[in-house]
């Protein structure tokens, strides 16, 4: 397989993981993340793992509905390895009215691919910030 | 060259910059960043290439004298590109007197190993709040 063909694939990821994200679909994004999965952000210990991101996404879900776009800025794919630079904007429409909220930043993550060939999430430092 | 080794040289390569940034030798600072270096903050367009970064540490060299701590928390090479995921403590100290401004947070980077076999940094995502 070639860099395009890889670099396509995680393209893939991307966007299911963005249309997971707002169908509320939480199996389906746990199948785009490693199991040592960890996401970075300001302010607080990482979210390490499968289970801290269910806990976090379920609580989201109780309360917004949640919906993003995605414009990525770079991927580099090297071996089982890639980075991408994606630029995010974020729309969170509490459940029980009120004003959308949106926040929009720069998201660094680095992808793997796995022992069943399917690039998953394995690092994550989202930068977004309330508009 | 092994897998250990091109860790070993990237963790010189951060050793450096925070000696480098503690001594305020941009120079040295320069040497150990791409040409098209991207530094990826909260709430704030990317600061692009060397002249970006040049302009805003001078600024910050005429105000305070930074001293820094780093905490690796990991380091993964593939090909010429290379993750790490670091854990950083800055304390500005105004040259005018005044309390110690102290920031701490994550950072998640990327370098790359350019034609003349040094790794510089390449991408980097930083996540530190003032404490």
């Amino acid at each position: 397989m070639n860099e395009a063909h890889e670099e396509q694939q995680i393209r893939e990821v991307i966007a299911t993981w963005m249309r997971a994200t707002a169908a509320g679909d939480l199996e389906k994004m746990l199948n785009l993340m490693t199991e040592d999965v960890a996401f970075l952000l300001p302010g607080q210990p990482p979210m390490r793992g499968k289970e801290a991101f269910s806990e976090s996404f379920r609580g989201a879900l109780e309360r917004v509905r949640i919906a993003g776009e995605s414009n990525i800025q770079e991927i580099r794919v090297t071996g089982d390895y890639a980075h991408c630079w994606n630029y995010l904007t974020i729309t969170m429409t509490p459940l029980r009215g009120g004003k959308p909220k949106r926040r929009a930043g720069h998201v660094l993550s680095v992808f793997r691919k796995d022992g069943d060939g399917c690039w998953r999430l394995f690092r994550d430092a989202n930068l977004l910030v309330t508009e």
